[in-house]
C-alpha cells in the first residue's frame, strides 16, 4: 500500500479556516429539540390510561416511549457539550421552568382525544420535516439522532393522519369535534417555525436546520390531510407564546412539578 | 408409511369421558388474569411522567406496555368464550366496577417509588410462577399467552429485584423506606393465592393453575431477595379484600372512571 498523497497546501490561498460553532450554541439547539420531545412524551404518556381503545393505549404508549428516547439522546448530547457537563437527568429534573425551551404546543394539558390527534399531527409533521433534513447535517451526533428519529416520527405522523381522516370524514359530530380540535391547536403552530432562538452560526455551518424552511413543506402536507379529511385549515390568530425564551404555558408548572418531584426529593435516586 | 394403530377401545373399561370445562368457567379465569394485568398496566403507566430517572421512565413505560399486551390477549380470549362474544374493549370499557376481577394489590393508588418496586416485585414474582406453569396447561390459547408473558414478567421481576436490592441495601434512609414500602404492600399478598373464585373443574382438567401451589415458590424467591436486600419479611395482618368477587379498593373507582370516560362518551370511538 502507498501512503495517501498529502494535500497540497503550498498554493496562493491559505487553507480555509473552519470555525466550528461554539458548543453552547449547539447545546442550546439540542436542548430545544430535546425539550419538545420530553414534554410531548409526558403528555402522551397520560393517554396510556385514558384512550378510547386498548389498541390505542398501546399505540400512544409506544409513541410516548419513542419521544422519550429522542429526548434522552438530545438532552444527553446537550449536557455533554456544557462545561461542566450535565447528564440527561440533571437537565430533566434539575432545571427550573424558565430554563426549559419547549414550545407551548406540547405543554398544554391534554384536551379530548381529537385534540391529542390534531396536536400529534402538527408536531409529528414538523418533526418529520426537521429530522429528515437534520440527518444530513454537519453535526454527526445530531445527524445520527435525527436519522433514527425520522423513522419514528414518520410512524407517528401516519398514526395521527389515520385518526384525523377517520374522525374528520366520519359522523357529523366527529367532523365538528375534529375541526374544533384543529382550531384549538392552530394558534400554537407559528411558534414551531420561529428561528430567533437559534444562533445564526449553526445555520451557516449546517449544524442546525432553520425552522423557517420547514414551514412550506409542513403546510403542504397538513393541507393535504385536512382536505382529505373534509376539514378546513383554521384561520386563527397565533397565541402569545415564548417557550424558546423560557416563557411557558401556565399548565407547564404542574407538569414539571410532577415530573421532577421524586428526583428532587431524592437526588441521584439514592434516597 | 403405515397407518398408526387404532387405540384398542374394546377392553372392559369404557373410554374415559373427557369433559371440557364449560366456557364460562374458563372465561372467568382468563378475565381474572387479564384484569390483574390491565389494572397494573394503568397504574404503571402513571410512572412514565414521574419516576426519578429518564431511563426508569422508559423501563416502567415498557413494563406497562407488556402488561397491557397481556391484558389484551387475556380479555380477547375471555370475551371470545362468552355467548354472545364480547371484545377486549367491551370488557375494558363497558363493565362496571363490580364486574372487574382484579386484586387489590394492583388497584391502589401509586405511593412512592419504593412502594411501586415492592408491588412490582410481589406481582411479577407471582405472575412468573403462574405463567411458567400455565404455559404447559391444557388450554392451548392460555398456554400460548402464558409462554409469551412468562418471558416478559421474568424481566419485570429482574427489574424490581434490582431496585429492591439497591434501595434495601443502600443508605439508612433508603433501607427504612424500602422496608416501609414492603410492609405497606404485604397485606395484599394473600389475595393473590386465594383460589375460591376458580371453578374446580379447571384444575382437574389442567386448564387453570391453582394459585395455592404458587405460594411456596413465590415465598422462597421473595425471601431470598428480601434477605439479600438486608430487609425483613413483614409480619402483618392481611387486608380485607375481595377483588375476585368484585369488591374493590376505594381508589379503583377513580381509575376506572378515567380509563372508561372517553370510550363511554363515544362508544365505538365513532363519536
Amino acid at each position: 500500500m502507498t501512503e495517501p498523497a498529502s494535500p497540497d497546501l503550498s498554493g496562493p490561498h491559505p487553507p480555509i479556516a473552519v470555525h466550528r460553532p461554539d458548543n453552547s450554541a449547539t447545546a442550546d439547539y439540542a436542548l430545544s429539540l430535546g425539550d419538545d420531545a420530553l414534554i410531548a412524551a409526558q403528555r402522551m404518556g397520560e393517554w396510556i390510561a385514558a384512550s378510547p381503545q386498548l389498541e390505542e393505549d398501546v399505540a400512544l404508549g409506544n409513541i410516548a416511549l419513542d419521544l422519550l428516547g429522542q429526548a434522552r439522546s438530545l438532552l444527553t448530547y446537550a449536557g455533554s457539550l456544557e462545561d461542566p457537563p450535565r447528564t440527561e437527568d440533571d437537565l430533566a429534573y434539575f432545571r427550573d421552568e424558565r430554563e426549559f425551551r419547549s414550545v407551548h404546543l406540547v405543554e398544554r394539558a391534554n384536551g379530548g382525544f381529537g385534540v391529542a390527534m390534531a396536536r400529534l399531527l402538527i408536531l409529528s409533521t414538523y418533526q418529520y420535516e426537521l429530522y429528515a433534513r437534520l440527518q444530513a447535517g454537519a453535526d454527526e451526533t445530531l445527524a445520527a439522532i435525527a436519522a433514527k428519529a425520522v423513522k419514528e416520527v414518520d410512524y407517528h405522523r401516519d398514526h395521527a393522519t389515520m385518526w384525523v381522516l377517520r374522525l374528520g370524514d366520519g359522523t357529523d359530530e366527529s367532523h365538528q369535534r375534529m375541526q374544533a380540535a384543529l382550531d384549538a391547536e392552530w394558534p400554537y403552530v407559528d411558534e414551531l417555525f420561529d428561528n430567533a432562538h437559534i444562533d445564526r452560526s449553526l445555520f451557516e455551518h449546517g449544524v442546525a436546520v432553520d425552522p423557517q424552511v420547514l414551514r412550506d413543506p409542513w403546510q403542504k402536507r397538513i393541507a393535504e390531510v385536512v382536505a382529505e379529511a373534509t376539514l378546513a385549515l383554521p384561520e386563527v390568530t397565533p397565541a402569545v407564546t415564548g417557550g424558546r425564551r423560557g416563557i411557558h404555558d401556565e399548565q407547564m408548572g404542574y407538569l414539571i412539578a410532577e415530573m421532577q418531584h421524586l428526583a428532587r426529593s431524592y437526588p441521584g435516586a439514592t434516597w
